[in-house]
């Protein structure tokens, strides 16, 4: 009697064969371009001391935190990877080369309640470059340089990279004499794609902002062109604060940077709306739309940070770095049907003998396959019906079959099926090696 | 005032750079064999329900599970991949195709005492063949095939696959009537290694075993010789028992079959005090050592089951599989000196304009590289030393440099330095290319 509930937990992802494939072959692509712009990997325990976690974590994020039942220790599951980040570069200063430039592409944890398109186990394929007291302002433009690479790579269509600088806003919020709302504020202007201006002005409204100010900041918001009319029409608002001429000056200094990389200048835009209403970023913020799918927002965000670690170590620590919701953003594209699943194998090649005599040789064809890096297996159940044996390759997307039986014993030759057009050919194994 | 515990968890492996690089290597070779071969990847959970793990725990086990205090609903970390391998087969068994062959390298967690050489949280990297009420013996003989080519390609010098087969056991003690102390006995067998042949008789004796019979078994576990020889030494014992000859039976075509194979015989032989003392394994088995370093002991288990998912479904699906403690041999091989890290980085060039002019230059050149595939990163850091900057590449072990200043601006030339040998040389982009 079985009464064992075997389905996948709510909230947590599991795939079948072919969709893994898939999976995975997105997160390969993510993590050779990291390692291309010369990113090492951490991988580093999924468990943390709960102190470690809370400090951290704050809000609605230290209700969804996974504890642990285990002795007397307090731990937990992590919620990020940037939380484990700093407390291995706060631990392992001494080791590590600076700026330390590290890729994770890992599971995190949070409790959320399900919901469509929400995760409880999921994905994330982060990035940060983290210097020690200073990190030159390069790396903020090699940043967008690495996510137009992912995402090219990824073959999702047209993205573009919406470019901003938190110290712009800071600047006007400064001006303005609004700092103390400047955090609601932001939240608000994060809505602008979702609500649209009148109620995101209804918010400000709402929050005591006098019109006169609200129009300002909509005057900035709506600062719209080329990259260079951007960076001209934020020079002509007439704001005399340090703070927002440093902004302006550090984004230009990206843009430029990006346009000597090569980058093409339709992947990337300055937005003045980009606000990351997180108080953690500091200068640089990142969004990453796909053109073709705006409906699923942010596919990659992230930031400079002037300090990462300050929980966990006394030195200055800033940093920039970008994370891949890499679960969620597969999730989507299937539902959407952007991408689609094919094969449910790696093999390229199935030997499957005809007659307990074609044993040995099979054995030994898929063999020297395999030594040719050729992906391939062998089927000897002569027990099983031929259209049941050949029904497996069909069914994996095998692409070629390899017959050996009698005629092919005795002429010291292979018979290959090419399973998508039904082709049937002999052939020698040096054949196979340069057909596949 | 910072007093936050950082270190790393005790019993948590958390790797430097360089290991890590070398961790990953060594996780990247196992796994595009295992695909070579013909699985297909799974990355179920990490978070199982507990009733799922507890139906399969038992023992010492069950008292590791790391249990979750999340919300109403029982959940646990998984203590081995085997045991979510075994639901998801259950719950997706219309979905798989059969023989289901799936590799999973990933993590797994057990409250252990903290000891050296143990680990709480640890990779393991299985492959599994099961099949829809039948599995053909031939995936027996393609598991020592695999652990032949991973380990070859690891590097760590000669290694012998151990085969033996548990039927030959339960044979010999269904003949010397011994079959209610079979497990006893074996768990003492599996300890010939450590103890010797004087200590597993004294553990026999005390198990109340006769004389004769140790005898017997010890007449059975010192047939030496080729895999020939022993096979028929143990027809020699004339032992009139069906599963004896059904084991020996398998056991030879198990042996035949990798020889065509074109394994090489002296990475496999038969023992037959290899006894895997788990009630679980019904067939062949199998353990596999480092000949230079028998020390560590078995590197890669496994063997053939009966019944994989008999908790979660009442279809039948044998299975034969084999598991390599990655976490485990990864510490071991360092301890023991016997593999070294190199490298912090996959980079492998710096480019380092020696003045501003040379900014934008360094920058489509960097950008080129990658184009190029080849993983370099850019150093835009004027202020600092051109020490301090040059040292981040000898540090890391980044092996060229390549200078731009005012003489390679005007020849349209790059500066290459290979930081191994010191030799400097002006190069073209493409000689750079052809280089690395």
């Amino acid at each position: 009697m079985i009464n064992i509930n075997t389905k996948p937990l709510s909230g947590f992802m599991e795939l079948k064969p072919a969709e893994q494939i898939l999976f995975n072959k997105m997160k390969s692509i993510i993590e050779e371009n990291y390692k291309l712009f010369g990113f090492i990997p951490m991988d580093n325990p999924l468990i943390e001391r709960k102190e470690v976690l809370f400090a951290k974590a704050g809000g609605e994020t230290e209700t969804q935190i996974y504890e642990l039942k285990k002795g007397d220790s307090e731990l937990a599951l992590r919620f990020d990877l940037t939380v484990p980040l700093a407390r291995y570069v706060a631990d392992k200063y001494g080791e590590l080369t600076f700026p330390f430039k590290r890729y994770q592409i890992a599971k995190v944890y949070r409790g959320e309640r399900p919901q469509a398109g929400r995760f409880r186990e999921f994905y994330q394929a982060d990035i940060d470059v983290i210097g020690d007291e200073a990190l030159d302002l390069s790396f903020d433009s090699e940043i967008p340089a690495i996510i137009v690479k992912v995402f090219r790579d990824l073959d999702l269509g047209d993205i573009t990279v919406r470019i901003n600088n938190r110290k712009i806003f800071n600047g006007l919020f400064l001006d303005l004499i609004l700092e103390k709302d400047a955090k609601s504020i932001m939240q608000s202007i994060d809505k602008l794609d979702k609500i649209g201006e009148e109620e995101v002005k209804k918010e400000l409204d709402k929050l005591g902002i006098e019109e006169e100010k609200v129009n300002k900041i909509f005057e900035f918001l709506n600062l719209k062109g080329t990259d260079e009319e951007i960076l001209k029409g934020l020079s002509g608002l007439n704001i005399e604060n340090e703070i927002f001429n440093e902004g302006i000056n550090e984004l230009e200094i990206v843009i430029n940077n990006l346009k000597s990389l090569k980058i093409d200048e339709k992947y990337f835009e300055i937005d003045l709306a980009i606000a990351r209403g997180l108080a953690y970023y500091t200068g640089t913020v990142y969004e990453t739309r796909l053109n073709q799918y705006p409906e699923i927002g942010s596919v990659c965000s992230g930031g400079r940070y002037d300090d990462l670690a300050s929980d966990y170590t006394n030195r200055k620590l800033p940093g920039v770095g970008i994370s891949i919701g890499l679960s969620r953003l597969f999730d989507q594209l299937i539902k959407k049907g952007i991408i689609e699943t094919k094969e449910s194998t790696y093999s390229e090649i199935l030997v499957l003998p005809l007659e307990e005599s074609a044993k040995e040789k099979s054995l030994e064809l898929v063999s020297l396959l395999r030594q040719n890096n050729i992906s391939s297996e062998v089927d000897l159940n002569f027990s099983r019906k031929f259209e049941k044996r050949i029904k497996y390759a069909d069914k994996l997307g095998i692409p070629f079959v390899i017959f050996i039986g009698e005629k092919e014993l005795k002429e010291n030759k292979f018979t290959l099926k090419n399973m998508e057009t039904g082709d049937q050919q002999m052939v020698t194994f040096e054949e196979i090696v340069q057909l596949i």
